[in-house]
């Protein structure tokens, strides 16, 4: 059990999402966070930089988006349902361009092969917990 | 002028957005970032913390969102539209319940009345952006 | 082997410090992030959240400075020894203002307990890379 | 007067720095959060690239740093000189780093122009805030 979900589980209140769906995107988006950001600097320190500009740019934006939709998640004393949800949309958009882009050098670049594997996780987590929101 | 008009002025490539829009949005989410933390210490530190609980989870979402939405829009090198426009309703719908709120601690607390202005500005600014995207 | 390690491995350049300790720090940022993000909001659902104020801030602080160290150690193409030690101390004594504070209430609240354990891991790993920085 | 002077002088507690400086200081804070954002993305769009690697990087981890100092000062409930005191020395370090290194290209680019002088704009701020330290 992860520290996310022994610390969720001791919330004062009751939960609205299932503990597991809701760590279990925690602990993506946080991971993303990490990958996204190495991901865009490694592609600095690589010789072909410049045919990395979307995958830099995209990893930015995906680690910065990440990074909110995993506190804003972390959140369960006033958790409103309706804000929750555009934040994900947000994070799985976010998601599922950085991990197209990052796919597209993935035979050239392990970190990139690596993020894209992590944003595809995150984005389907994400996914995962649109769908145990409460109505 | 403000800084961030001139230095989006700056950039390389031409904008997909108006200048004056774009920087508007981008100087309000940073605003609301820096009003919403304070607003949730100043929550804090008020005898009647416990009628202030929403107020407090809904500044620090706003915050976290608001500070994502400015840094995503503050990169135009590979500007992704339907990315912005995700994001932008993810702040639209935090900056409302977070000015909702704040608003109904109004007539008793300076810092929420001051916290809903801000709130209502960035609302406002990301809506206009919105609208100034290209489709 | 955390995705961390697999990341940073990747890298393009040699990294200057130990492989191991450099991503098991990164970790214990992310880690705390979370921690300190979910205790402040638990601590709020709290019925004596007026003698949880110190560690709501405190919480609120120590996720906001392991998060810019999290992703300043992130990033190794242009690493700049001296910038990463700064940043190193602010984050040891975020983290031990942060765990202290958290101690005091560790036995009435499972979440100060375990948000205590993750801000001593994480300033052990902070100074562990510390020792590790080349000179 | 700024938004952020006037939030901070509703604050219910007594500030124990004077409220022009830090209400300056957290402002240089987020000016500098969005200009090493945009200038470390504006390098991204510029031919020679791969010149300014170094000032994209310490773009990210100056704009990273100013983010959590700016909130951390705008936290003024339990307000930690210890821990301020070391989260300046890191804000001031990063901000001088990323100005001499924006210095070198000033004259090439109008972008890192602009960020050079916001981030001796901020480094000069945090260390009034430092000089204005209750010890």
């Amino acid at each position: 059990m992860s520290h996310t979900q022994q610390i969720l589980e001791t919330h004062p209140r009751a939960l609205q999402i299932d503990l597991g769906v809701l760590a279990a995107c925690i602990d993506c988006c946080f991971e993303c966070v990490q990958s996204c950001t190495a991901c865009a600097d490694a592609d600095l320190a690589e010789p072909d930089v410049d045919t990395l500009i979307a995958c830099i740019s995209l990893c930015r934006n995906c680690s910065d988006i990440c990074a909110s939709t995993g506190t804003v998640l972390s959140r369960q004393t006033e958790f409103v349902p309706d804000l929750a949800r555009v934040v994900l949309q947000a994070c799985i958009e976010a998601c599922r361009k950085c991990g197209d882009e990052c796919e597209r050098h993935a035979r050239h670049h392990e970190h990139c092969r690596i993020c894209a594997e992590t944003c595809r996780r995150c984005e389907q987590a994400c996914k995962d917990v649109l769908s145990a929101l409460p109505t």
